[in-house]
């Protein structure tokens, strides 16, 4: 097991990193994430329902920042977030092993509902890769029926419209 | 937009870092991981086949830990590594949110063979999820044929079996 | 092994058959698809991106009964399809064993792409699940530059705008 | 729309469906399953956890050829399905297009049990794909702890030792 000690390695390995960006006032929330097998195609590049899923990591994480965790929003308040409609530009196919920079925007806040700007940017050289905008729905999660944003939350993006 | 000004974080946010554990001699590689809706089912748990990615993840950040990239692996060399035998248990079910520590240990090497042990622990208490052995095949890209692995590889792991 | 003698099916077994409706002139293409475990999440429903999958499944069938195999496209003629973009809405979550219909109409087609509107509606009942716009191009497999349609598949499409 | 009237089709079209193919005493369960895009990867075969979903959707239909419903099971009995151990051989990658033929033979049950011998078969050339041992444990939906079968499934399967 020796071989472990020939892996030199910076104290924290950039490449890898899954890390929240500093976050500035004025920029949008930003995720990384690595492309890997599972997430491409037999076409070499990321498959098209993949971005999907790299964009709900961010909002999940951008949750997160805010102190809410999906399963406790779930076990504890009943609530979950359900996708009710998105818009996907593809640009440029993201390719085996690129680390890609995933935004969060948050553009509109109803009462039981939140409206995301995202972009999806490979980190090596900012090329932008894909964006959409994606509408989510507070719903009851035994029902799925629309529900209330918890009063908290809603105060923590107070200065969204 | 200014919202995510509300946002505060430590400088690294350690609950979504997918980091590079410090490699000490004799531990073996970790790769932090989040199981995110994508990842669950129905039952509320990380779906079965889920894990296979997770180990495949850690896998893969090993083997750039020691300078290897999947893509130039395939593109440069014409290698690809392939999934020959599998064997794994199933503890417990990661839940949704659940941050996990997915270890790879190199347990033998062939000329064009490589077996790993790899367990996912739960980070928040340290319980064993998942655990396995999987037996990975080095073959030439486009016939899927077994080819040797590359030199400079073989001779960072030397010291393994 | 006799267990199975006690499996008594009709001779097609409706509820898991992924069958081609029967293609009228005024109907678009069908394929049916079944939830799985692999298609939930742990709200109990299917994950948004799952749906993308179904639609391309049925595009892939479609295509298939134009004459087409997406990989003698790729190997014979060097084609990809790939999806440039979308707009879905999600009406209503299929569940778990749910058996669902996805449809694919032609709306529009150019010299190198196709654009698509698809349905998932539930057989049971008839509910519609969610419904979308794919826009598709086919590009040379190697570069995913826009490369022209065959032209036998344009001729078989002629009707369409 | 008039498109659709030129695809001609045979009144069931073989290459797409995904039926349980006669059950003759001898013969295990067969499932057909297609290899979509979604199932590969960047080095054009199937990928390697693609097949543990393979192998599920094929159990969930022996299941319901028995009479049994996930989502029943779930909902109404408040009992789950989930996988203790598996071992699987990758013997030859299936790729895009290629109909597969997933096996179901129980071959052990127990009070709140079943293992299963499954096998991959190309249908084109009858190439083994995939094979595997999978040990189900029937748990209790909400806690995944060990539950006994149903009485009825047990005594639908008690040829089995």
């Amino acid at each position: 097991m020796r071989v472990f000690a020939k892996i030199r390695l910076p104290p924290i390995f950039p490449s890898c990193v899954n890390s929240l960006s500093n976050q500035e006032q004025s920029r949008p929330f930003l995720l990384r994430v690595r492309v890997y097998y599972e997430d491409t195609d037999a076409l070499g590049v990321a498959y098209h329902a993949t971005y999907l899923k790299f964009m709900e990591r961010a909002r999940t994480e951008w949750l997160r920042g805010l102190g809410y965790e999906q399963h406790s929003l779930r076990d504890r308040h009943g609530l979950g977030f359900i996708v009710r409609s998105l818009s996907l530009d593809y640009l440029k196919g993201a390719r085996l092993d690129d680390l890609l920079e995933v935004s969060v925007a948050l553009t509109r806040r109803g009462g039981a509902s939140l409206d995301f700007e995202q972009e999806l940017r490979r980190v090596s050289d900012g090329a932008l890769c894909c964006r959409g905008l994606v509408k989510i729905a507070c719903v009851a999660a035994d029902t799925l029926k629309p529900s209330p944003l918890p009063q908290r939350l809603l105060a923590e993006i107070a200065d969204v419209r």
